[in-house]
């Protein structure tokens, strides 16, 4: 088998395989990709690799009347494509369950979905590979497993105290979008962009791993605040945050009327898809206004790594307060409560 | 990093954490897997490796008054294995997404579903090495990713004329436990575990490959007939079935009362998750004997390859018959029909 020209297997005939057919129509396979979709398994040869799943219920993480079906499929596959540009992972391939109704299997729907997860997919130079498709007997699901190349993957258990916390991008804007959302009320454009078509970070990610010394990094799915303790705990430290120097996401201001507001949904709010990076002291300043022009991206400074446990916030000269923690399926209190009972199915 | 001693991450408070602590318990993770569950991504050092996906949704896939939750998760991680077996991978590695209800998070339902699946990936030698929880508005799903070395996949398009059909151990079980559940009746012990314990023949699909010379292969998941077809269409041939060679299940006749029915359901029935393969003339007759000593399993010659296409019958000495496909998710009539409507969510 010639690595560079991926198989592609022919399908039997069915109405169901017309739709599985838009699981493998990218227009070549990247290198590594030896088996593509239409066997029993895709196969890669790639050495070592970064995988990750993500799954999208429809009424838990989106709702049909928010966002077009295409829009559905790109953010399902940028929320674990995010994931990749965490470790610093070169994404590959892309493997995706589908679960619709006939009626969204046959009217087109869920093609327009696959064409929107062929497009983030695209975008971060991989492949669908494989994946199942099935009926489901109410909400749309869409779980998609991502790999990605990686030589040395960049984890969560590698800050130390003195190091520095950055953040990519601007933070709020998809919870800001979610809140004018749910009460009907109309969108800024920046905030209809950061929540139904967020670009996966993986490229920044690379870029700062050659360019500096990197400790630890996440991303930022369940709030600043929440992904933070996840690094905290992994890596045995608290972090120190400063609301003050939150990149605050253009348009927020339409969600959160005041400052407060605007810095309580940058921390809290979940779906940014934006980086946090952990680095020595002075590490990343030289390199931001490249970074920036590079990437058309902000990098910046938000806090710090102190021994100890917890995520805390600066209070001016007080002392830091303590920061609960992000989005939880199952517990605690979140900007994105519960769908509303008479919506699900 | 030590491949030795693959690494876990220390995660972050809460009660969702408690669930996802489940996903990373196995004793201890394999050879090949440097970062098991917990970070952004796991991390794999393997060389070449075939990937899968398989989606469980609760009433279209299996019903909960059908089952225990952990031979729920026994079957999902079973599916997945066995499309590993079909192109001679050794599992590795699995991912899992999981949606479930927060009374099923938190009354145990789910962790024992977890219990299964860790059952069956470690049965196989693998470890999960990371996924996904989140809340279902509706029905339990479960997605299951599973990843396997292997050094040249055995494909579904190597069959050539004149070669010969193999399967491995018996059909028909699982749609004959399905026929019993459906009606209420009770259900004769190896139909049952057919259906609700199937061991993915991983091992079997090595040794064969080493022992002989093997064309091509597939899992039996959609029904002998549908999966054949899915063999003829990729290699462009057609495959002829012996109905009077099938190796019809134990117990098969509590659900089917005629011969009849009970070769329509070794032919029509899916999720068998036995192997269907192809072998040159003579390849495997002197391997059966040996195989079945060794893994206690036989190995049947059901069929064999032509020009042409389409899957066809053997009828005595009349002109074969073309057999219809297997199992559709949204079309074709089949021996799983859409769940009861009243019985839904």
């Amino acid at each position: 088998m010639d690595a560079s020209h991926g198989r592609r297997v022919r399908l039997g005939p069915g109405g169901e395989f017309d739709l599985i057919r838009t699981f493998g129509s990218a227009a070549r396979l990247p290198e590594g990709v030896l088996v593509g979709p239409g066997d029993d398994c895709a196969v890669l040869d790639a050495g070592r690799l970064a995988l990750t799943t993500d799954m999208a219920v429809e009424d838990v993480h989106f709702r049909r009347s928010w966002m077009s079906a295409g829009e559905v499929g790109w953010r399902a596959g940028a929320a674990a494509l995010s994931d990749l540009a965490a470790v610093g992972a070169e994404p590959l391939a892309v493997l995706v369950s589908l679960a619709v109704s006939p009626e969204d299997a046959l009217s087109g729907w869920a093609g327009r979905l696959m064409a929107g997860l062929h497009g983030v997919v695209g975008e971060a130079g991989a492949a669908i590979v494989g994946g199942d498709l099935t009926r489901s007997p109410g909400p749309v699901i869409v779980d998609v497993t991502a790999i990605g190349r990686v030589e040395a993957p960049l984890l969560r258990d590698g800050a130390r105290p003195g190091d520095e916390v950055w953040v990519t991008g601007s933070l709020g804007g998809a919870g800001g979008a979610l809140v004018l959302l749910r009460a009907g009320s109309p969108l800024p454009e920046p905030l209809r962009r950061a929540f139904a078509r967020p670009v996966p970070r993986w490229r920044e990610a690379r870029w700062l791993r050659r360019a500096a010394e990197v400790h630890a990094a996440i991303d930022l799915s369940d709030g600043l605040a929440g992904d933070a303790g996840h690094l905290a705990a992994a890596s045995a430290v608290a972090v120190e945050l400063d609301p003050r120097a939150l990149p605050l996401a253009p348009g927020l201001e339409a969600a959160a009327p005041s400052a407060e507001e605007g810095v309580r949904l940058a921390l809290h709010a979940g779906e940014d898809y934006e980086l946090c990076v952990v680095a020595p002291p002075g590490a990343l300043e030289p390199l931001a206004e490249a970074f920036r022009d590079r990437f058309g991206v902000a990098l910046t400074r938000v806090g710090r790594i102190r021994e100890g446990k917890g995520v805390w916030a600066l209070e001016g000269e007080g002392p830091p307060r303590p920061l609960g923690g992000g989005f939880s399926h199952f517990d605690a209190p979140s900007v994105r409560p519960p769908a509303d009972p008479g919506e699900g199915t």
